[in-house]
């Protein structure tokens, strides 16, 4: 089976591993106060270009979220997401287990704007409902799209408006920043955010990602709150280090840009040849819709998942490329896509 | 000021008032375990025609709610509400802030029904999504509609069929079970549903709520769940000694038919003038929809809520009539409504 | 059976009742934004000489400290409280419930001082462990002790060392303030702690406690906290109104002090019979010692908890007075333990 | 330095470096679903000699300690522990964050037994107080004690005399399993325990537990609570990959093995030379009294923990071995004490 199921298939990058292999024979003080989680941080400040930030390494995204999220808010707080936001949809309630509602927004483009934001802000006019105070994004989203800096200027600007914390789910924030459209640095979101995460597991490293505390009035005690939550590693150079391998020359783009261009030229094979798109995504998801007969065939020899039922013959899957993918099994789906269609 | 605003705005019923001045000079063992509220439970198995409940005397129905549902649900289980369900939005958060999820449905009857429910349970279909275990449903809704015995039987066989949980929020099961078209009894309601309350608050007394467990599944160690969300009273003979007045005479479907009538009174009264309505409702709510001149000078003479702006120019207000509405009233307002349509 | 039993057996005070009869009548706005809940709150700053604080009234002791205690703490911050505290022992892990772990303290008084708070405070180093911020004590204490206006200035110095809030359960407030030995008004008492409460279910009202945050920094959005816990009451009034009454003449003091009176001559009769004593109370609580068979006499005729094993033939017991226990039954009390102690 | 600060300050041990390079280049389904963690999950049931258990891979202790206990309990159910319990010191209140207290025993071996256990489960005698429900022992002890077949049968009866869990935190499992005095197997455990977890992390793997659990009761939907508390990783294999090459020849014993006779040799040349220890251990922790003037000495070339301070001129320390722990660090470390002891 060949897999277009999702980006985290795979074991690490082989420059990852083979740095795993070098710094496993060092010795290390416990929980992150080591020297090699002091100089990855050193090298994230500056690729971020901001000194000025807390940053933390954790082992997954859902224990990211949960984490942050629950420090940041007080109990009667809440979170503004979209309705297809991974908090929302594929955490088993983890907030909620924390305490706080989710609040959704539905809106067709998958994603939140200072309307929606403040629309769904002044619906919450007293002490009888919650008091949103979080406004929760993924960059790229769930579904594979992107905000632009003016977008995000403008997000963080209703959030000043009413006080809200912006807070961007970078579980595939490699995909966004390396898509064509992207016109956001990892310094613009350090300006814009009151915290973020980038993620390493969808983006060539065995687990772990890194948490980004950009607002001075969260970043008191907050290994409290990892600790706590149980997301304090042992030897968190496991998890630095790989990310220090991962920035110190490019990786962290390089990975994320090739799967995005390998998605994007199935993308124009299948628009060429007729094929429509659920949604439309810059990034290294997509979502084409086929009639079910074409989806069974290609599940004999390709692993994805289902997204969306379209109408009864027809339903929308989702196509995931990774830094592993390879460009002949890209290949190899176009023309079986194409091979299909001719006999259905 | 004439308030048509809630039917928790008066003190309570003259005879109830009577009975408390009665029982105040007894001496009572703590928490519940005095003989009052024996004969109280009692007086209520009797009257639901049913021996095997439990009966719990709570002060007030957000911490009924919430102390019920997080009692009844592991971790990972959650409740599926109608999107105008109380728990879901003006309960500040309360269920979540016990941990659990409340999965919303958007209907135009403000109802659920086997259907919507099924499809809301199906949706969920793996460990990465919470697990819907609890149907939570109003009677009446908080826009006034009931339930009928058809469509409780409906949804407790979609809930057999999953294994879920029906709990009914009573806070106005008076007015449900006293308006023409109900079909129910309390009985009815105790064979249904796993659990439900019979609210006190809205019709007529003080303060306090009754909580009925039919399920013998959820019964045991329920006074814990109780103590531990502060829902223990150390004087619970004040409440369930106004059950007990509530119950023994009638009194409860007294207040609560007289309620409804004066609504349908006046439902009648604006019908017949042409004034259209938001949502149609069979109990003590209504909820008209006037030209904003003239809401602006009902709000001068009467207390009522805004519901929901209809248009630019129209909006929906909630009426509510309780036991303690004096007809008189209500004449003056259906009089002020027709007089101030007049000179928009 | 004669009640020695708890302070909260009998129903409320007649000039209580009589109140209730005459404010029953009225029409008021739900939630506690009515006229009778402000003229209480203007009677109570008044009679604290103190505007600065917010008062919110609540039903019951637990939901008060559970929803308090919750409102102020972050996550990972822990209270300090006496191993015999309430919220340590009696409130089924209520705070717990809310996420918070309470550190307990072990005294041979019941009671905190600055040097068990800060040896407690110091022992928690890192954030692998709860970062105390919230010493608990109540006044008077769960076995009768009171804190002294030195005491409490102590406490607050070594609150204010560490940044600590200092929270006082007032159950028992009455007993506190109008016993021999007390030299704190509430004027002190609001202005050495953060919040507080006056009880009222212990002090002759039906139910319900008065919550007094002094602290500028935890009067923000309170009321959402209580609305979240299920704390906030429908008919607000029926608990101020309650409070006006207890307080506009002085009966909250009153009534405290003629229970503390009634069991300071029980303990005098019993101390020069040479009955010894578990501990000492100046309050409305004794813990004298008897022989077992004096117990099982006393037993059948008086209702009282047993409070803790002596030795193999003795055991202390809890003797509580109210402001309803008759003086004649506390003289009968003191004739047969004397002379069932004869036929030892 | 040279380190005795503990067993984690070190990669992985190389055999499973080579494994993890041999098995990166797989592809895997995500969260656990892949072929290698289902062998291994058939090697351990081997290991186990029982097929009846399921296994769950999870990233660090904390997390599985607060997914599991959380999961297993009802609101108002706590935990009994001993004071030094991991849980209840060094976890940040991660327990109580899930809504539960943990009651603590204190005792001078710092072990339960079923009389400790009895007697403070019989103190919770109602609704007011937390219901004890699972008794959380940790194998090795946090001070480096074991429990004996014999211990632990006689938990198992006091456990099933009151319908209570027995659960095993073996964050240092494979040090109890393999010090001298210990009689049990992973079979004995597997049969006397609810619940039990294999510590990787701190036996010579990069990171990750392997929770068992054997009651068929706590078995369903358990995913459900790893994802909600974030503890589901999306290349599961990752961690069970390694625990596949710790247990497939053996290393698992080889290395604890190997760090218990390292400390022990430690332990007897002390003794010998006539230093008294704080607590006797069989395993690789020791907890030696030093005059805090050698302390100082060894703290300028060695990394070790203060433990407890004994009297003005005297404390107790930790030194702790490991799989990595050369023998000519061990016999430096014992040839410098002495030369310290002389020069005091």
């Amino acid at each position: 089976m060949i897999y277009f199921q999702n980006d985290y298939s795979e074991g690490c990058h082989p420059e990852i591993l083979a740095g795993l292999n070098e710094i496993n024979s060092g010795v290390y003080t416990g929980y992150g106060y080591d020297y090699l989680t002091e100089k990855t941080t050193s090298l994230l400040k500056n690729e971020i270009k901001n000194e000025n930030i807390d940053i933390h390494y954790l082992g997954a995204g859902t224990l990211t979220n949960l984490t942050a999220i629950s420090a940041f808010l007080k109990p009667y707080e809440a979170i503004i997401s979209s309705s297809i936001g991974h908090i929302n949809t594929h955490e088993t309630g983890a907030i909620e287990a924390t305490g706080h509602r989710v609040v959704e927004v539905f809106s067709d483009d998958n994603k939140l704007n200072p309307d929606s934001v403040e629309k769904t802000y002044l619906l919450h006019t007293d002490e009888h409902m919650v008091k949103p105070k979080l406004v929760y994004i993924s960059n790229s989203t769930e579904a594979g799209q992107i905000y632009t800096k003016s977008e995000l200027v403008g997000l963080r600007g209703i959030c000043d408006k009413y006080g809200l914390y912006l807070y961007i789910d970078g579980a595939r924030m490699g995909a966004a920043l390396t898509c064509a459209p992207n016109d956001l640095t990892l310094y613009d979101i350090s300006k814009l955010a009151d915290a973020f995460y980038i993620g390493g597991t969808k983006n060539g490293i065995l687990f772990g990602e890194t948490l980004i505390i950009c607002n001075d009035g969260l970043k008191p005690f907050f290994r409290y709150n990892m600790k706590q939550r149980g997301a304090v590693i042992a030897k968190t150079w496991v998890v630095s280090g790989q990310f220090y391998y991962l920035f110190k020359s490019g990786l962290f783009y390089g990975l994320s840009k090739y799967a995005n261009n390998l998605a994007q030229e199935i993308y124009t094979s299948l628009k060429d040849f007729g094929v429509d798109f659920y949604s439309s995504s810059p990034t290294n998801q997509l979502f084409p819709i086929f009639h079910n007969n074409v989806i069974e065939k290609l599940s004999g020899r390709y692993l994805f998942n289902e997204w969306a039922v379209v109408d009864k013959t027809h339903t929308a899957i989702r196509l995931v490329t990774s830094w592993a993918t390879k460009k002949e099994d890209a290949l190899k789906l176009v023309g079986d896509i194409k091979r299909y269609h001719k006999t259905v």
